[in-house]
């Protein structure tokens, strides 16, 4: 049976990110995945900021919500402040949610004792930090390593991300005590196989985990009735 | 010199709460303190969910910036979410922000060794777990005690809305170690002093002490030009 | 392409459970998995003492070792102590290892905030706290509710035990704040359906879990080359 | 109406700081409120250690309770060890009581999410984080950094103490993630003016922040009744 | 070689105390320790406040300076608040020093997984939770057990305090999932034998367990010259 | 009266090792205490990874009861996992056991604020970390502080081991704070007195500090029968 998971990039569309996800998801999921990719069609070009990011919130809900009314199984909130997630899960109805922080440290977590996350700013610590609490993962987290570039600039000279993402990775990895990489912005997408083969340890790409995790917790929904919890931190406002 | 304070009251005006803020600013504050109070033209009544509160957060930001650019001294989000308390301290300017949760529980971590805090549905522990978490302070936390009623009725019946309050907060002290109890919900006002009273330790009100915590910061920031750090957490977006 | 599990059962044949195990995964997993069950020749019917689990662990690591060999692409640790999971991850090679404990309490924490586990004796807590710290879920967990019988009891009096989960369940809702309950014996198969139905809340089994986490991890593995990193917690012996 | 601050010096009079405090509360204090200052007629010139401070504590609690029966709306401990600090709350009557390490703590972590305290020895660290671990704000300190010199120094060069300190800061700033300074020691006043300009980031000054925040705390008490809680932490012996 | 060993008791003499621990010494000591017990010649008969602990304290830490002069291998600070013992381990020069709590809670974190403290009052939670802070110990705690009587009623009606610990004991037991029970307050001699027998778990005795914890650290500085750092928490002042 | 304590080394003998506890123990014990060595007959000669200390747990529990059974008093698993402690502990029986890490930590943790562990390999920390976690002393832990060498090497050449020690040891003290320093493997007997002259802080040995800590539970149980609970962590199988 086709299922459909809606990509939500809470962003305004560059030309570029929208295509590159539907076609990175026919190359990443099981056949009957479908990915749609939906931007926002006015706001900003990247949130690094708590401001920036709850001016988007209220409209990722929205086409949450009315991702659920269309028949969507999942929904992944594209941006790795997971901006709007617990608000997001409330309205999902039957639609599962995922972002990115959550879904790569979880599976980080999995992977080896502590991971690092590879970030544009040191300005975004805090607020990534406040998810890490939420997750409760605040003891597997070896550290947050801004390589002290934009969001923007990330994907402008691929060679020289690449290299400050090496730089950051190993001085996690020798001084942290990092086994695990994440890396912690959506637009670090296109990295982590290069990084993978020069570092040898798992580098976990922020587009992919999350789609990933949909299908998989589309499938516990599906066949086990495993589904948010309605009775506290999910229960959402009568319709 | 006159200082200017604006509530915000994150919800529709329901014909009453702003006046009695208002009145009740008059009868707190020193002289040279003028409290303003502007709810939302539209919006919901009550923020009992992430989902409604992250729909009213950037018009909360807004009317931060607004009354930032207008001269204000000092901001008060008026419900115990501390609705987008973090994204309004990015647009702030030269001016400060407070919020319930925040004042009281620094407060009352002074007052005491450990606080309660009396809490409408059970629903919103998540939500105020994880600005207990930020702030941190929860080793000091005694518990969230749910009094199950909704924000509306706690005004509906003086009487009764007291003696859950009561049993709420006897319970908090003797089975949760509680030496303080925090009125969990703006829509909790005018119940401390009688509580107080009768309980005989501290309860603090969440409308008075974000008020007075601002008139604080005001003085901390026009004296000695403590304000909030703008290299992390509180950098925010180029204008 | 074929994909092989072996569930791992770390006790002795009861008669009952190897073909339980095979008839589920037939039912759970999609058609192109194949799970086989082996247990042990000789050795414990149950593990709920350090010190009997300890005595099965080498045999269990043996047998993840020898499956890796045997080019199966997952092994399941069959006892929710999650016995020896980090020894098996050592010497796993291409081959994922999942437990009941970590597979179903990463899955819970997505699903509310708080988990309950549902466990037979007291006896088991500080063993299975360990797990709790060392996957860093401290925060998350309600609480272990001991139902008072052992492993062997619980498919006894299928209607008695249930209502003793039923009972241990309300109370982790209704006095510790959970908001799913995970089954916390391999032994508590068959009941997940009706708790759920019954309770409103989802009930996780220790049985489908991790066979679906595998699925998962393997699919991570397979596609994007993400395994265990083999630099620290899972680097293995040389051979 | 006027109020009355007694700023307790916990150690001999050097002849200079007890006139320091006097002028310098002028300048920083409303109209209305008086401080005095009282030194140990004998005793230690610095308090560096567990033994020396404790050999002042029974004289600081008696000056405690002295300036209560006299009226005193408040007093202030002046040492950044707080010393006596609970003590000093049992049996301050209706007397608020500040000191320098809650007070500075509890501003810093409203302006930023991490804060550092640079300190004059490493000595120091072990007794000062037992008072982080009470006021629970563990997570949110950055570090100590000892300048490696003594109390007295610090006030010998003043060049050369303000450069040790902006390197201190600089290097708490960007080795350990610190948004906001704290200077953790009294007799580093007269500094956090220059460093503030230099350094672009709030220092908090250990002399003016107890003043100030036993001002608010005079004022929750008369206006609310927000007093210490009697029934724990703070009750006190009998009579 | 003869070892010496000074019981200091923080309070005046009560006229049985001496002779009780005098006696107890020579039952559960080897024959060539020596323990002599030292009271102060004026001051309170119990520490139940900070205020008054504080004011022991002076001499407390000069008792053990003496001692440590005078040629004693070792010291006990009687009184379960541990009463200033980084204070005098600061001071106590060759010479050991032992205090209830800390050589309890250690002993008890072997015995099994949790352990509860038996005390008198409510009010004492907040400095003895400060105790298990700094030791390190929060997650071994099960909980403090008031049983709301005062330190000298301890020994008043011996049956009937022998049931408010059995009543306290086993609430800790069957509720706070403690394994091990300690009697948290020295004037609760003479109880852990019945206690013990009845219980059937482990019970420690806060006047037996720092004298014996005495010898063993004298035997560890003696033979092994482990003995306090003297480069942190412990470095004292010059002479 | 004789007390005998069984040293279980968890490895093959290496021909030196059992002579040289024996010769220890005649050094550091009380006369009447007498210790034996047991290698096993078969299996590794060092344990660097959980898989390998599997393989060895249950012979290792095996010989706790066999010693138990013989009448012995104490036991000792002689490696810095301290391999299977728990599962001992279930069947010990009226014998004590006790571990490198364990007895090392708790007396560092009472002879300084924080300490360090010098270990050979990075790939050990997970492990250990797991202990510590258990044992309740992460907030004491300053650091572990791989030297890069592995078990056999530690005695090749000593005065290389000596001056790798030295500097790790440093480092732990100038950058992580340590106060105390433990030898964090077995191996790294015969290095202490050195380290302890060179550095000026204690330097725990971990052959000598379990043996102790043994003599000292042996003493607790016989005097005052003071053993292990047997009600949870260390409640063992039926026989």
């Amino acid at each position: 049976m086709k299922k459909r998971i809606l990509w939500i990039d809470p962003v305004i569309d560059d030309g570029v990110f929208p295509a590159l996800v539907k076609d990175l998801s026919r190359e990443i999921c099981s056949p009957e995945v479908e990915v749609d990719v939906i931007n926002l069609k006015e706001g900003p070009s990247t949130l690094e900021y708590f401001s920036v990011e709850a001016d988007v919130i209220p409209e990722v809900v929205k086409l949450v919500k009315d991702a659920s009314n269309a028949g969507y199984d999942g929904a992944v909130l594209g941006c790795f402040f997971d901006p709007g997630l617990r608000a997001a899960r409330e309205v999902s109805g039957n639609m599962v949610v995922t972002a990115p922080a959550e879904s790569t440290m979880l599976l980080a977590s999995v992977l080896g004792y502590k991971f690092s996350v590879l970030i544009g700013r040191k300005k975004w610590i805090p607020r990534m930090m406040e998810n890490v609490l939420v997750y409760g993962l605040k003891d597997r987290l070896a550290s947050f390593k801004p390589m002290d570039i934009g969001v923007a600039q990330m994907q402008e000279d691929h060679g020289q991300t690449r290299n400050l993402m090496i730089q950051a990775a190993r001085d996690a990895i020798n001084k942290d005590g990092a086994e695990v990489i994440i890396l912690g912005c959506t637009n670090e997408y296109g990295f982590y196989k290069e990084l993978q083969s020069e570092l040898r340890v798992p580098v976990i790409d922020p587009v992919i985990a999350p789609i990933k995790f949909a299908e998989y917790l589309i499938e516990m929904k599906n066949r086990f009735n495993w589904h948010l919890s309605r009775i506290g931190d999910y229960q959402g406002p009568a319709l």
